[in-house]
């Protein structure tokens, strides 16, 4: 047995002192891998609360400019270390090295971090805003703690919560991160969490900025979000975990901003089914098998229009998911879930197109699966045939006619997305406006003629939606600033004597490129 | 006896179901007013939920000046009726008619509700956002359903539930309000939602765009705040109240506003003290008295440096204090909650230094009162030494050092408001700059000089703050536009084709003076 991998805590890569250990698998082949980890206990989540918290105190005193230079110092660490990243992260989630790993996700992971470190220096994003004649000013500022992080299992950069978009926004609004890594990956996640940390060596700052666990019981986890040292936490993953911790954060009046299920409808008028039916068809199948099918933006639910193109598509699509390899899922847990999901879909009425068992043999492997129901069973059973499949699954729903669109958008949980494919002459039109107010508030994002998955950094982006997708419909998880607001506090000096303002807040624009909201009006302008 | 007033629910002013009724009193002199109110129950609350829904449907296809107009109308229709507003909301309260509320908190509140029209038509409080290269556009909109708006008793206009800051933020963003008056001025709150009703009828809203129920079980409000309809809550009083509140709200996803207890501490300095001590006294003197100290931020805990201008300090105070004849609190529950909060601190440490004790035969009286006690005291029971009392009651602290002030200041709960006192000459510098910081963390307006009582509705207040003065940092109730965003929804298009997306999102800017962050950089120009 080799020796237990160590924890980040307080800056030092410690022995744990937990007897309880885990290790992960590689899910192309379901073979154990050989490093062994620590299931942390209380102890290291008190230490690292305790370090945490030292953390938040002298971040406070150091200028933005710093955190930015350890975001753009640990994105080129990243890149360095690119090869050794992406090859552990391939043989622990079996995501593609090529393009997925190395080619999309490493750097969609180190442009996210030089997002928000441009955002961490230009100061923007916390929108500063002055009253001159009532001697007011207010921006937004740091919570004074450490944030927590959990990383899920899909994304093992981007979402890392030792590297990811919320690691990155609490960074940038200036609180140390507690990194939950997941622990389908962990040496993965700790090979970022060297990195992080040597970055933030190189910079200087606090030692604590950065720490690691990969894996804690779920009490200990509902300690650290409700800890009076935690400043809020963020949680990706699955709507259970989620909402456990949603109940413990709640509870101590700590913020907490979740990413859980979602089953992404789309819905194909019937123009768009005539116009270019098989083009659609073919999208859906890119997207919805894209990452076998484990995106948080997956489209999960198809909702089509009656007719005979309507057949067609389903039969080109069951061709296309029949005629595909099926990928590896990221785990055993994974492969559980999706099969016990398909199974509880069938049990409320949806009838297997395609696949719906499990590939024996060659890893974490389950059919491409596509299941049918009618809009009339959905609506009489909303909640038991919106149940996400996370994987390579999808559920068509059928309708008798048309008007049955509507009626199914409005029997629709929160999302993080909804989208309409309409046709290009004008005769979904009418449809169209039927459907998309309805949609638009269940879902964050709202797609026209496109599938969900590909979530642009944009600062236009919301990836974010009505519960239950998250816990709050105004966050967003993705996109500079929206997302980096979320880890703030709204400090509001009144009377304050200009020596005594942040810089931001000053009458002089401290850069002249930093906007601010100046007695209504929008400028980069000085004050006065 | 006579008839029990009606509730207005769906528009129209119904006679309560309810056999369960109340009555107010006049708490400055303790006789029980005429009228007689209903207590709603369950089928009242459905019915209000039911038609807010409706009237939230409707809203969403109206343009957004028809809510700017009703608010507009509807401000114009209080002035109308300000005598009757102020002699009810007078006799109900005790606060003075002149200059308080008819010289001071209605022209507030018609002032917020003309800034919430502005804002709704100008549209730049939910940050339309424009990536073009990514073909993403975002805005906050509405969040689909009513927002419910529980008012607090000390401001009968300016914070009630069918015509304060929260009513006006909710309509602005987009949603009805289903209002819940504060029981012990329900004659106030009849009339505002008469005055509001009929705002509605002059501009053709949906009828149900403002409901108002006087008062339910808490079962019934915490039925209300869940239910799968509401879209929000806000809540402004007890802490308790709020909490309850709170816990059903989040355990069905809802998200729910606070604003909740504040002792708003003040730091004196030792410069300060020397330099203009009696100027310092006799402006806390005014500000904990005003309105007889029934303020969220009036001053209720002071700290103060060691040594002789301090023990001069208490005596100017306590002459001030005892000089000062009474005034009404609220309500009998006032006198009993400021009583037993008076009493409790005692029972943590702290002595009576003036007043303590009722008021007989007068109304609903407490005598001003001045509690002290040590820094050493508070920091060995923070939570007891901490307690609100709400009312004409101060606590002072006692230091035995100035490097207990920072202390104090680091044992402090979130509060809304922090102030600190320094001299003009620079030697209560070095201090003030360990005390700021700290207190910086745990309020959410941080003063210089100035006593907190006040909140000025600029674009740069924060009348918010941490947990648990609030329940989130990030939010503030006074101030627009901030405080609308907290009613809506981030709505992001991908790839949604031009005349599909809302005129705020178009290339063309609307109207030539909303403010849109286009690629980064914000601005009133045209797209492209």
């Amino acid at each position: 047995m080799p020796e237990t991998q160590p924890v980040l805590i307080g800056g030092q890569w410690r022995t744990s002192a937990s007897a309880r250990t885990f290790q992960a698998i590689d899910p192309a082949t379901g073979e154990t891998l050989e490093a062994v980890f620590p299931v942390s206990g209380s102890a290291e989540v008190e230490a690292v609360l305790a370090a945490g918290a030292e953390a938040a105190e002298a971040l406070s005193r150091e200028p933005d400019s710093r955190r930015a230079d350890f975001l753009e110092r640990y994105a080129e660490r990243l890149e360095a270390r690119k090869d050794e990243l992406v090859e552990w992260a391939h043989r622990e989630t079996a995501l593609p090295a090529s393009p997925r790993l190395g080619g999309v996700e490493l750097p969609r992971t180190t442009g996210q971090l030089r997002q928000a470190a441009a955002a961490a220096r230009d100061g923007s994003w916390a929108l500063p805003t002055i009253d001159t004649k009532a001697g007011i000013r207010s921006v937004y500022g740091p919570l004074g703690g450490p944030v927590a992080v959990f990383g899920p299992n899909n994304f093992p950069f981007a979402f890392n919560g030792a590297a990811g978009g919320d690691f990155a926004a609490a960074i940038a609004a200036g609180s140390p991160v507690i990194a939950k890594g997941h622990p389908s990956h962990p040496t993965t996640s700790k090979l970022l969490a060297e990195e992080a940390r040597e970055a933030v060596r190189d910079v200087g700052l606090h030692e604590s900025t950065v720490q690691m666990l990969y894996r804690m019981a779920p009490k200990d986890g509902l300690r650290l979000v409700s800890d009076p040292r935690i400043a809020a936490s963020a949680y990706t993953g699955s709507r259970r975990g989620g909402l456990a911790l949603k109940q413990a954060a709640d509870a101590a009046g700590k913020p907490i901003y979740l990413e859980l299920s979602s089953v992404n409808p789309v819905f194909v008028l019937p123009g768009a089914l005539r116009e270019r039916g098989d083009e659609v068809a073919d999208e859906l199948f890119g997207s919805a098998l894209m990452g076998t099918g484990q995106f948080c933006t997956k489209p999960g639910i198809v909702v089509l229009p009656p007719g005979p193109e309507a057949r067609a598509f389903v039969d080109r699509l069951r061709e296309k998911f029949e005629a595909a390899a099926p990928g590896p899922l990221l785990n055993a847990a994974g492969v559980e879930s999706l099969d016990s999901a398909v199974s509880a879909l069938q049990e409320s009425g949806a009838e297997l197109v395609a696949g719906g068992a499990r590939v024996e043999g060659a890893g974490c492997r389950f059919q491409n699966t596509i299941l049918r129901t009618s809009s009339a069973k959905l609506l009489a059973d909303p909640e038991g045939l919106q149940r996400e499949a996370f994987g390579n699954a999808c559920l068509l729903v059928e309708t008798g006619s048309v008007d049955e669109l509507p009626k199914v958008a409005a029997a629709l949980e929160g999302n993080l997305t909804g989208s309409v494919y309409s046709d290009r002459g004008g005769s979904d039109d009418a449809l169209y406006e039927r459907v998309a107010p309805v949609l638009r508030r269940r879902v964050g994002r709202l797609l026209n003629d496109k599938m969900p998955t590909g979530v642009a950094v944009s600062p236009a982006m919301n990836h974010g939606g009505p519960y239950p997708a998250t816990g709050h419909p105004g966050f967003t998880a993705v996109g500079i600033p929206a997302s980096i607001r979320r880890f703030a506090m709204l400090e509001c000096y009144d009377n304050v004597r200009e020596a005594r303002l942040p810089v931001s807040l000053r009458d002089r624009n401290p850069t002249g490129s930093l906007w601010r909201l100046v007695d209504g009006s929008w400028t980069t302008a000085d004050v006065g």
